[in-house]
């Protein structure tokens, strides 16, 4: 259930709904630099996930697993980052991120690398589409 | 057991070690710009969250509880930052820390946030000790 649950407004305009998982959504954030997904539990006021009960943690636990494999089938991966910060969206976000050497912001981390560069409108689409046979298979 | 496990010598010159968990070495960063700690699973060969099995993940999941639990106990936190990133450093480690409003890198990452800041021998010290009694307890 998500009664009282609402995406922070910047996640809203950063990232895409790919999937809905037991716990989070899933998202693509909208940066061609990276392939980097995003998981958001659908829980009213999370903001930390040492605050989760053990139950939502081991959702999200599979589901940054989920996240990663999906990742991995996308193309080569030669580090996968992982991260829950929220220093400026406080909303609980996990973020799951791969990494190439000579990316964009390599062998820095992703946040704080500068602006991202939206993907065109037919290479979104194809992503999406990628992901969700993944994570629905 | 820790057969075959060995610190990466970069690790082991930034960190110190503060106790040994079910699976991790927890240790503290030593940069006195935040309490950050770093658990790194004594398992040879480790660099993703995502290959180990089950059980180390869940293993891992309570120590970055614990490790969490234990930079409250030392003050105000406003976010708590957790990462696995390994970009540079490969052997599986996870950041936990704790953050505040105006710290050094706010509201950016620690990672890539320029050189640390020792401590000084005698306040390390008595953090390490705090930090002690906190995960024993």
């Amino acid at each position: 259930m998500s009664d009282g649950f609402s995406l922070d407004p910047r996640l809203a305009g950063d990232t895409v709904l790919v999937a809905d998982g037991p716990l989070s959504q899933l998202r693509l954030m909208d940066d061609a630099r990276f392939p980097w997904l995003v998981l958001v539990p659908r829980l009213p006021g999370a903001e930390e996930w040492l605050d989760l009960d053990g139950d939502a943690q081991r959702l999200l636990l599979a589901e940054i697993n989920l996240a990663g494999r999906a990742l991995r089938a996308l193309g080569p991966v030669h580090k996968l980052n992982i991260g829950a910060l929220g220093n400026i969206v406080r909303q609980l976000h996990v973020h799951v991120v791969a990494r190439r050497e000579g990316d964009a912001a390599w062998p820095g981390p992703v946040w704080g690398s500068g602006p991202a560069q939206r993907y065109d409108a037919t290479a979104r689409e194809d992503l999406l589409a990628r992901l969700r046979d993944r994570v629905a298979g």
